[in-house]
Order: structure tokens, then C-alpha cells, then sequence
């Protein structure tokens, strides 16, 4: 597949795109349906072979959704985890003893060739390998010992949206099946999801003040990082806007010092101890004068400059990662649309991206 | 400390930073001649304990010195690693199973709250705890089992420059320590170091190409990404120019829709296998008219559109990393004063950042 799409996508704008991001509830209610029985079984195997230790291994927009499986894994299950700088094993030729670790794979095409080279690598080091995947039939699921599959039906736009919160609900049901759990509290996220979409007008509102932004910096803590990281990703590559992601406390290490009422901020607040650890870094930002949008509960938009208010009203700290970072793609898009760019022909992008 | 610099430092723009990036190789010397003997003695005792699992944690410029280490840890240790995301510890009350983990914590101040609290969590999970500091005196050497004094004398500007290369220098000894090596490669970087610092003249000519850059891409794989990071890092935090960072098989994975011929790209290349691994992502740029300048070996600096070449010749690959950032610190420092800013002051660093 080549960086341009074919001529039939670019008849109207993004039309690709929003049809991807629009399936999101009926991908998520397709795998708590379908899914869940045999990710609950993948996960009761792996829990049997208690790993010590967990590697996790994607690129680009997977790992993103990697980064919140590391989250889960720590928190809820204590178990430490490392994401894998790749090129050890794949440029280095590394081999390290892989005993009790538990290698997870992320990747929706599941074709990348160092992808499947590193999860080879790993499984021959004695590793206990998890590919999270869209293909079942790919390389990747091909060569792992066990395979998820996410179930969101082909993905032609270019910038990856169903296949993101995909591989976060199924890897929020791999985790939860790991200590014994059901999962249930996912139950919410498809209605929910719905409810954000339906917010499109809201977030083409949001849109316009970025249209001529020169740079964005996005911050969150805890359960929120992956999504600023995505929302980052999203916006590079639909709009071509730098977009710097930074978790609240590096923030405070160094960048900050590009943070002015030239550079807009957008902050990911979850309802929990994420958003409370974000509290000083948005004082600060406030001290500082920043444009600051927030996306997160409504006592934190009304003291920020915009914001997108999310119901976090009973819903898990942990879960909320699925549901935030719909309307940041839904900007992302907007965004991309008021600069008079098509969001589904980047100018770059290779669908399968071949890193050897 | 606050963000603002005494007076007396505004005198000559700058003026701290040059010091402090002109006393590496003093540094570096130091290192190698009192700091080695106690280096290798705390490897072998920890090499004794026959950890399985590494876990680094650190944030800003020392988060750059741990990613060195990990690419050292997991290529010539086998030791599979992992960055802490410190917040499921601080935030959320992560307390894994740390039993034959490694933790170790990078941190020039060893004061920050955060530091502190996750080494003392991680040593009452069970971890050996390691601490490398610029002060054995810190709270955060005094939580930690072990310490490691990267000896660099007092670090004034706020820009970390010299910490930096005197902490990856006390990793490289360290790592090498584990493994019963004795590190001697590194007698030749203090010779290295000095000759790059001399011709700081070349630095100020590639400056001028950047004086009126909105963004920047910074891109490398393998031992010379850490200088990737770091040198995005130092450019943002004194020129407050956007520097987006990348591995070279992430920036295909999206970013790379950005890089066009107003967004000049630098790329790190290592002479050895992160060189060879970085080559298809090269060519990338160059098809795409990317402004790319190389850092690296003479061979790859020619095909580029300006560049500064490294001595690599007889320098193995893993220690190229401490000589690489040094134009590159420079470069910030020159693209700082060519657009009339102030190096020693950053508009809103402090240089014990307290994140909690």
C-alpha cells in the first residue's frame, strides 16, 4: 500500500475517517459480546503460568494502547512491566533470558516485520508470547503462542481510530481475566462512546481555535497519558501540527519553558488520581497564562480556558482511557478539515509500516 | 530555586552553560580516575545478587541517561529492562513484587520528591535499589541501597549538560562492572570530548540555519537514540523551538507526514548497527526533500544537507553516545543566542523540580 489513497477517498474529505471513528460502539459491544469468552480463556492460561515480569511491544498508535496495558499491569496487578525498545533485538541481536516474562505484542495489521522478528526472538528466549491483534491470520498471530484478536472489522483510513480503542478494550479484558476478573464496568463504554460521537458539533467548535495553532502540547497523568500520547499522534498526522505529548511531572522538567499563550495545551483529565496529580502541573499552566483546553469532568473544564466536559460520573478511573480519546480524534479530524487538508491522505503514511 | 537566574548570570548570555559544557572532559577524566574503582565495586555486588529485571526511573535529561543504559542492559547484559511509569506508583499505589529486580534511579539533583518516594517504595518491594546522583549527600542516595556519584561538580545553568554526559559515563561503567569488564574503552572520550568543544566555530555556522526554524525533527535508533531525545530536549528547553523526537521506525509509523521541506530534520547516526538500521529511514527523508543534517560518521554527513562529523573511527558503537550529544549541545546553545535568547534562562525551569 502506498502513502497516497486511492482517488475514490478523496471525493469528500475525511469520509473514510469518520466512518471508522463512527463503528467505535458496535466495535466495542462486538467484543464484550463475542470476544470477551475467548480473551477471558487466553487470559485464565496465561494467569496459570503466573509471568513475573511484562514486555510489551508496538509501534505508533499501538503503543499507545501498550502504554495502557502497562498501566493496568502495574497498578492493578502488580506486575512490572517494560516497553521494548526493539532495535536491541532486531538491529543488536539481543537475546535476553525471557523466563517467566510475558511478551505482548500490539499491532492491528499484525504484519510489521520487526514486529514479528522481536515476538520470534521472544518467544525463542523463553517467553510466554501474546499477540493483541485485527488479523488472526497474520504473521504476527502466527508466530505468538497466543493470539487476541480486537475484532474491528477492516481499517482503510489511514490515521488507525476503531482499532485503538479496540486494542484498549481487549486488553482491558485480557488484564482484568488475568487476576480473575469479568471486566463488567466495560459494559458501559459502547452507550457511552455513542454519546461522544454524537458531540461531533461540539468538538467543530473546539476545532477552530487551533486552525492556525503552530504547535500543541498535550499533557495527562496516570490513566490519561496514553491518551494524551494518542491525541499527539492523531493530530501529527492528519493535521501536520507538532503536537508534543509529555506526561504532567516531565512537563515541569524542561518543557514548560515553550509553554506560553502562544502554545495551546490540551489537557487529559481523568476523574481519579491521574487528574489529582495533574492538579499543580494545570496551576502552573494557569500561572503561566497557557490556552488550556481540558478534556475531563466538568469541574475541571469550568476553570479552563475551553474545554469538552466527559461523563466520568460512576465510571472506573481505568476505563476512562477508552472513552476520552474519542473526542480528540473527532478534533483531530475537525482540526485537519479547517486547514483545508483531508484527514484520510496524509502525506506520509504506509498502512503497513515495513521497519525490519 | 525559582525560574529566574541571578543577575550576575545575565551579564553574557549563556555564560554558565559554556562553562559547564566546556568542563566535560575534566569531568569525564574524573570519573574514569576516582570515581571507576567504587563503580566496579558496587557492579560486582550487585552482579552478586544476580538480578533478573531492570527498572529505571528517572525524569527529563536523566530520563535520556537511563534510555542509554537500558540499550546497554538489554544488548550486551541480556537483562531485560523497563522505564517506571512513576505515577502508578505515586499516584495510584502500585506496589509490585520487585523480588530480583534491579531498580535503579538516575536523578543529577537526587532530590526530587517523587524520586524519593518511588525508590523507597521499590526497595521495600523487594528491589535492590541503585541511586546515581551528582550528590551523595541527596535524600535520594540516602533511600537507595547502593549510590553511584557521577562526580560532576555543581551543575549551575539550568540546561543540564555536563550531568549528562558524567551520568551516561557512570552507567557505561556500571553495566560494563556487571558484566566483569572494566570499561577501558572510555579512556579515549575525554580526548574525544575536548576535540569536539574545540570546534565549536562549525556548531555556530550550523546554528544559522535554524534561527528561524518553528519546528524541528530529531531522529536516530539504537544507542544514538538517547541523543535524539536529549538533544530535542536541550533545544526546546533553551531555543523553545518544538523538537519532536523519534526513532526512526516510529517516525514512519506517522510523524513523518510532518517532515517536509520547511521541517528540517537532524538524524544521529551511530557508526555501527543503529546507523545501519537507521539507512531506509534516511533515504525516506532524502525522498522526500527533507532539510536533513547528520551527526555521525563522515560517509553519512556527505549525503546529507549539511552535517558535523564524529570521530568513530576505532570508537566502539555504545560509547559513541557520550560524544555524539556534545555538537548538539552546542547547537542549542548557538541557535539560543542567534535568536537573541538567553541560554542561562530559561523562561520557566526551576532546577529541582518538585513533582510529587
Amino acid at each position: 500500500m502506498t502513502a497516497t489513497a486511492p482517488d475514490d477517498h478523496r471525493e469528500l474529505p475525511g469520509r473514510i475517517m469518520a466512518r471508522e471513528m463512527a463503528e467505535q460502539p458496535a466495535v466495542l459491544r462486538r467484543i464484550l459480546a463475542e470476544g470477551a469468552p475467548t480473551i477471558r480463556q487466553v487470559a485464565e492460561r496465561i494467569a496459570a503460568r503466573a509471568p513475573r515480569f511484562v514486555l510489551l511491544t508496538a509501534r505508533g498508535t499501538s503503543d499507545n494502547a501498550a502504554l495502557y496495558a502497562k498501566y493496568l499491569l502495574e497498578i492493578r496487578l502488580g506486575l512490572p512491566c517494560g516497553l521494548t525498545s526493539m532495535s536491541t533485538v532486531t538491529a543488536y541481536g539481543a537475546r535476553p533470558d525471557l523466563t517467566d516474562v510475558l511478551a505482548v505484542t500490539v499491532s492491528q495489521s499484525g504484519g510489521s516485520p520487526d514486529l514479528v522478528a522481536s515476538t520470534r526472538a521472544a518467544r525463542e528466549a523463553g517467553a510466554i508470547t501474546l499477540a493483541v491483534t485485527n488479523n488472526p491470520d497474520s504473521p504476527l498471530a502466527g508466530v505468538s503462542e497466543y493470539h487476541i484478536d480486537i475484532m474491528a472489522g477492516p481499517e482503510k483510513a489511514l490515521p488507525a481510530t476503531k482499532t485503538y480503542t479496540a486494542s484498549l478494550l481487549a486488553l482491558y479484558l485480557f488484564t482484568e481475566g488475568l487476576r480473575g476478573g469479568d471486566g463488567a464496568p466495560a459494559q458501559m463504554l459502547p452507550g457511552l462512546a455513542e454519546q461522544l460521537l454524537a458531540r461531533h458539533d461540539e468538538v467543530r467548535a473546539l476545532a477552530a481555535r487551533y486552525r492556525f495553532a503552530e504547535r500543541m502540547v498535550i499533557t495527562s497523568r496516570g490513566y490519561g497519558y496514553p491518551t494524551a500520547k494518542e491525541a499527539a499522534l492523531k493530530l501529527m498526522e492528519t493535521s501536520y501540527i507538532p503536537a508534543l505529548s509529555y506526561s504532567g511531572a516531565d512537563l515541569l522538567h524542561g518543557p514548560l519553558a515553550m509553554v506560553d499563550n502562544v502554545s495551546p495545551v490540551i489537557a487529559v483529565v481523568t476523574d481519579g488520581r491521574g487528574g489529582e496529580a495533574l492538579q499543580p502541573v494545570l496551576d502552573r499552566l494557569r500561572g503561566r497564562g497557557a490556552d488550556l483546553m481540558v478534556v475531563g469532568p466538568g469541574r475541571y473544564v469550568e476553570k479552563a480556558s475551553a474545554g469538552f466536559v466527559l461523563p466520568t460520573e460512576g465510571v472506573p478511573e481505568e476505563i476512562q482511557t477508552v472513552l476520552e480519546i474519542i473526542p480528540l480524534q473527532l478534533l483531530a479530524y475537525e482540526v485537519t478539515i479547517a486547514r483545508g487538508q483531508d484527514p484520510d491522505a496524509p502525506r506520509a503514511l504506509a498502512k503497513v509500516t515495513e521497519t525490519h
